[in-house]
């Protein structure tokens, strides 16, 4: 079955999960508490306190004695941000204010304006967070639960020995949920991407129909443009014209043919984190919500197979000096459009989902089974 | 009657009006809907989707085989501004996000994305606006009642064969209702005016008492700065002083003078639009509401009789060269104050009118002759 | 008694006034009203009017034939600041817009575009201020009873002949109430000014217990830094480590030791002004409400005994070539954090106050004790 070939009313029916449009509002505006996120690529914390913000929370991050820490970036004393504080002591911050000084775990252990026998230490203390590095990345779990395994919420594919991994951080200055639901559409990709600089020789397909399943975790589904229909252009849009106008110098198939060949697709998974492959480069993003109206996408891009040897040479080169340019360029075409919606006030505005927005629509009823939420379908926590 | 011999009692009866003050709130801070507005100049709309706001409501221009297109500034799907789209098939405008495609209607005709066969053409819209092209400028019908022919909201002194007309666009920022009663407000200019480059060598009248009359429309009022005063430097103010100075290079009479006994004066209708002339130039200013705090003020300098011939060469020169220096002096002293209303919360504030505010008064009692308002004193719609 | 030898339960008993926290909210987000207040330094007001706030109120400065006038930063007739305005007449403001005019209480007296016989005279009028100019500074009245003599509010150090007086001004991006606890506390000193430039070679108390007493005027209390503990490099903090390092070139015991041993103490009196000396110098220190997020710093730094002679000359090249330099680096300390502190919503946090706190909660006391407070302890008023 081709695309074409859909009875009109198949394709009425399914409009239909535009109905599904209210769960809209089941997401919530400051992301998914109960999970770890990442917070700041590794050597970005040092012993210089870092303050950054997560899901609306303030917090400090530090790095003492190689180990990475993270407290609430509020002094218990009078509120002042312990990000421009300094470390002082080993494994503990203090405050640039009055020398409060705060442990892993929050503990005020020593008040220096108060001198040595201060009997303040043990009894005043902030918020810390559960904290932990791999993959380069310095991980906070946000919640109120006991936290599982960090490895629980990181994406199996950062823990490899055999693919080279380039990480990308664009803040945007949207809320995370506009930028995870471009995330959760491959369908804005054949028209929005056409022009992306690293499909310029590339035959894009032009239009596709979405699809989707539930994945196995119940944490996610996994969505694919549906059956592959390479770039055929002039075609005839009733009423309107043909697109999209031929190029003559796109001659080449791949990515998408061979990929699709090879049975490809990304998954979604709560609280908000795509893998994505096309057999040549794997991706995975993650939007992290910051603030109401600005979110963090943690991109990754991995060359399988190519950590050693000649290999990592060549495709190191090959990134910093080639890739790297085409990837931010892509990655911007998102965010202009993404940052447009948000001005636009476009979470709020009237919307009218379709066949393809199945992906947004699987994303939106995810918020009934993320982790600690109180209703959950299955009645399993 | 010379304005200095009017009784002290008259007056004070004139003083009276004020108390019509609490009409300033029935103007909308939005301003008048069912009207055409000004909306951009004609040169500045073409294939390049222009994005432009009116009374609150974020609108999308477009020029497409010659015509100019008016449609809500937001995708039916998911909210992303159409201005950041393109014009790809003719009379529509295409979604940057993914290909969905509008007519003029606002009617989508294409969802490219989704392949020529899909189901959504005819099942999605966005809101559209009656646009005309008249005179140079894009007209846009913003109200909910079937629109007039466009000709009659616009002034028509610019359907004109016989005069030149320079068109100047100015943003400020302050609400509309600051920038109307500027304009409604003759009194101010013989003060804050003086200064002006324009009358750098004209003798100017040092006050006035204005004089108002409703026009035959029923949608405005005649206005005139009153029984012309030619400037007496050096008259005294009881208790204060001489005002206003005597300067030596002030010796041309004109245009005041010439003007005044010719009859000149102007006239200010719904939805806020004035007409002023004097005998040389012809001036229209039509303030136009952003959104709250912002407003667009329309200018045309008319020079009649002017539009061919060596005359047409030698009046363009003159604007070009020398004049528009001089205007945009002239309204940027009208925009300095007007801001600093704006910022002063001033429309807010309590205030006192006078006698020479008839202007200002009589406009706010037009709020209930506006087109489509419910309730009309004359029982006539 | 050293500090080291406090009995635990001695240290515990005095961190009780924490509960005081929360008269935190009965100090006015906007300041005490029927204060005397520093405005503007004297050199600032021209005749050119000069637009300021206090306590959240516009207001305009202006002089004329020498004397200083205060008024509502408002015309009457329709909200036009005045400070946009001219000062026309001896002794008046007069708008930019229509020429109204008034004097120093506020009267309207003219109305220029009404000419010489307007009724309006007398019949409009603004707020206007008592205002005084004292010791090079315009101090404004604001309130709502008869104020005092605006000696009864200026800090009499000011009124010196013997004294070489520099101030300094410096607008912070914080609430007053920051701002003036940072002043109300000096046990933030000895930590976050150790890196002051003025103390670069000077051996500097590690930690202190701040002493307090009312003062007799009952407007304020004397504070101290208490018992004078010379820094001892590396005391032993328990479990933490040794603080503060030693730094060899810190040789210097002044100013502290010698201050100390002269009984220098520092006073808070209402409505907001730290005195304080250290043998050498003086300093006063008044935060000033702008508005909820903003305050300005009028300070003052004396050299008593040095206005006279070659002394003068001396002190005078050694402020202006150097030592304000080192002043500007140290108030600028203040204001790092506590402009970090008014980002954080510090005011509105939970907080943990403790010994050292003392004087911050004295301040906070004296909410019931302002000038015009409706509940005063004393039932005096």
């Amino acid at each position: 079955m081709t695309l074409t070939q859909l009875p009109a009313d198949a394709a009425e029916r399914q409009l239909r999960p535009a109905a599904a449009t209210d769960a809209r509002d089941e997401v919530p505006t400051l992301g998914y508490p109960n999970y770890w996120y990442p917070a700041a690529p590794s050597n970005a914390v040092g012993k210089q306190p870092l303050a950054i913000k997560l899901l609306g929370e303030n917090i400090v991050l530090f790095r003492s004695n190689g180990r990475v820490y993270a407290l609430e970036d509020r002094c218990a004393h009078r509120g002042t941000p312990l990000s421009i504080g300094k470390v002082r002591f080993p494994g503990t911050i203090t405050c640039a204010y009055h020398g409060w000084t705060f442990d892993a775990t929050g503990q005020c252990v020593a008040a220096l304006t108060e001198g040595p026998h201060s009997a303040l230490p043990g009894k005043a203390c902030i918020g810390s967070y559960p904290v932990e590095e791999r993959a380069n990345i310095v991980w906070v779990f946000i919640g109120d639960i006991e936290p599982p395994p960090v490895e629980t919420d990181i994406p199996e594919d950062l823990f490899t020995d055999e693919d080279l991994v380039f990480p990308v951080v664009s803040t945007w200055r949207a809320n995370w949920r506009l930028a995870i639901e471009n995330v959760a559409d491959p369908s804005h990709a054949p028209y929005m991407h056409r022009t992306a600089l690293r499909f310029l020789f590339v035959k894009y397909r032009a239009y596709s129909r979405i699809q989707a399943t539930d994945n196995e975790r119940g944490d996610g589904f996994f969505i694919n443009p549906g059956p592959v229909e390479l770039e055929r252009a002039g075609t005839e849009f009733p009423g309107v014209g043909r697109y999209p106008e031929r190029i003559w110098w796109r001659r080449m198939s791949f990515p998408l043919k061979r990929t699709m060949n090879n049975g490809s697709q990304s998954e979604l998974r709560l609280p908000g984190c795509l893998r994505t492959n096309n057999v040549y480069w794997f991706f995975l993003q993650w939007s992290v919500p910051v603030d109401a109206a600005t979110s963090r996408q943690f991109i990754w891009v991995l060359r399988p197979q190519a950590a050693h040897g000649l290999k990592a040479v060549w495709w190191q080169a090959y990134w910093h000096l080639f890739y790297r340019f085409l990837m931010d360029q892509f990655i911007d075409q998102d965010r202009v459009v993404v940052e447009a919606q948000e001005t636009n006030g476009a979470f709020a505005l009237p919307e009218k989902l379709s066949v393809n927005d199945t992906g947004v629509i699987r994303w939106r009823r995810l918020a009934a089974r993320a982790r600690g939420s109180r209703v959950r379908p299955d009645g399993v926590e």
